[in-house]
């Protein structure tokens, strides 16, 4: 047996959600309960109705990585060459990681958190040197580039980080990322960035977020359709990639899964050609992030207001501030809510909370929260 | 970058399709040509209309897990527990290899030849001892379990082999599999075989293909629907795993893909609840086979007449004993038909050709081979 994989950590969401009860109040999962528009799907099947059901080629219908590569319109990533359509951003992450580093070269990959745990866990697979580069709690996760590139070492070739970042909230300004772009030019290797930005449709802030890819060519871009359109079960998701390492990551994407689902492919062109859709859901999920807030204002919960994503974190007292495990045990036990601790994101003393399920019992779920950290 | 990704061989079959004229012959591409029932399609976007498209569970819908276990009613692997959901069989063989095997401990992959390339690719990729035991062209690479089990060697952890067999058409008969199963158990270390089924509802034999999932409890079965029910785009797969190990073949997937397509696994379970479907497609498919053999001994050509898949071998004369690809782009560049060397599969001295076409110009392609070889 593969003594790395048998190694992984066992995942703490799973954990949490093993306990739930069936009349729990659910802060915890982050699937959209949105409906998605039907229309771009009934054009898939149209399609298929007079096609059939063919494979696609390995890297995606070139109409769509057409599509997807137009749509951006990043430098150096606007062209059909450089999109590949993976089984979401999921598989676009694992490619990039698995593609670019070389384990016995002993090439770093370097985490910025907290993040998702994905990152890690797949360098970890892969037998990669992983460090993690945390933001500072004190200052709310607020993305430095400074912090950042004073953790980069000689072995560093893969840098990660997503923007709009789960659990954090926090989207990366554009000076931060041109001080990053800068210090990653001058760094002695070169130095390759993964830039998940699988939420960039989902943001509070008054512009949509910058790309690290409009400043810094060495970069990778992974999306998907999954958060902006309700569409998590459509596993549809991209990477963009430069040309000097697209082979690589394209050659991982062939063996391992040969191609994207042609169904999803054809949805995802419907719904390339009429982008206002990728941003019809914003304004569902700025009401839900506005309801969010002013619960736990009136509740005086200490919540880092999200500029992106349907996560925020809580900021946990001190008694919780090395425990939130136990917190959210304890709220889970004695309260029935569901919520994350931020110790699976690298985010002690912080639960997450997700703002996907309808108001009423987002408000009652967060009125239980208080209780318990008040009692 | 990755090394061992980087320096994997471009695929001979792709070299072949690159050179195709638009108006060439194509007996080279392995795509059925019929069109899917549309029904289970309709169906599953029925469910998503009312559903949404949600995430399934990371290991598939238990439904679907349910219906796939027990419709093969394998021993050992026929509960939900033990399926798992994948993208096309492509990504259950990965999981297959990558979950079992650990290059650290020298664990050695053992492939049986002639077969499809991706097997012993995915073994260079992962950096595993990878070796290929090969059916004896003398006698029409007829399944024999002395030859397999006499390649062994004390670092053999996973054997692959697939039946009915893409290209040679063979396959295992029962006999043959219960001494292959009789070896393995008394091999000195545990031994897990990799048993590719993704062909077995397209079988030419009075009875279905055996599968060694009924002899030999260390079988992991790969199969999808692509083939049986002309849903190759579908991606809709699954890998049965016993118990033990189960868990490390999850967690590849779990973090390489998350979770297999909504759309698709809801079709799947439509046509499980209706198992007629996956042979609806066998009779179009035996026909198509009679007429290539038909054809063949009209023209004299030495074709070893498949008992399963849509492919056959065609016996090359001694002048293209040692160039099978050669031989398939002189007749890519004299006749305009594309064939595939055998040499991809390491069946050297053979064409492999695919009956998927329309019988008229299957048969054209077939006079304009013979012709090439008259030659």
């Amino acid at each position: 047996m593969n003594a790395r994989v048998l190694g992984l950590a066992p995942s703490v969401i799973r954990a949490i959600h093993d306990r739930k009860r069936p009349d729990a109040l659910d802060l915890g999962m982050g699937q959209p309960t949105l409906l998605p528009d039907m229309a771009p799907l009934e054009e898939a099947l149209a399609w298929v109705r007079t096609h059939g059901c063919p494979y696609s080629p390995n890297a995606g219908f070139t109409e769509l990585r057409r599509a997807i590569s137009g749509h951006f319109h990043y430098p150096g990533l606007d062209t059909a060459d450089q999109a590949l359509i993976t089984i979401g951003s999921t598989e676009a992450l694992y490619l990039a990681i698995k593609g670019l580093l070389d384990a016995d070269a002993g090439d770093e990959l370097l985490v910025v958190g907290p993040t998702f745990p994905a990152y890690q866990k797949m360098g970890f697979m892969e037998g990669l040197p992983t460090r993690e580069v945390m933001l500072d709690a004190a200052q709310d996760f607020a993305p430095r580039a400074d912090r950042v590139l004073s953790a980069l070492s000689p072995k560093t070739r893969l840098l990660a980080l997503a923007s709009p970042c789960n659990p954090t909230g926090r989207i990366w300004p554009e000076a931060e990322l041109v001080r990053l772009a800068e210090g990653l030019l001058h760094a002695p290797q070169p130095i390759f960035v993964l830039w998940d930005e699988v939420y960039r449709d989902l943001y509070y802030t008054p512009t949509p977020p910058p790309s690290l890819a409009r400043f810094y060519p060495r970069t990778l871009v992974a999306g998907s359709l999954s958060k902006s359109c309700a569409l998590t079960g459509l596993r549809l998701g991209w990477l963009l990639a430069p040309s000097e390492v697209f082979t690589a990551v394209y050659k991982v994407h062939q063996l391992s899964i040969s191609c994207a689902e042609t169904l999803a492919q054809r949805a995802a062109l419907a719904i390339f050609k009429k982008p206002e859709l990728l941003s019809a859901h914003r304004a569902h999920y700025q009401a839900q992030q506005s309801a969010l807030c002013d619960a736990a204002a009136e509740l005086g919960l200490a919540l880092l207001r999200p500029e992106g994503t349907f996560y925020a974190l809580l900021r946990l007292p001190p008694r919780w501030a090395s425990d939130s495990y136990g917190c959210a045990m304890g709220i889970l036990e004695e309260k029935n809510v569901v919520t994350i601790p931020g110790a699976a994101f690298g985010a002690e003393g912080f639960l997450r909370l997700t703002f996907v399920a309808p108001i009423d019992p987002m408000r009652e779920a967060l009125g239980r929260i208080a209780e318990f950290l008040a009692a």
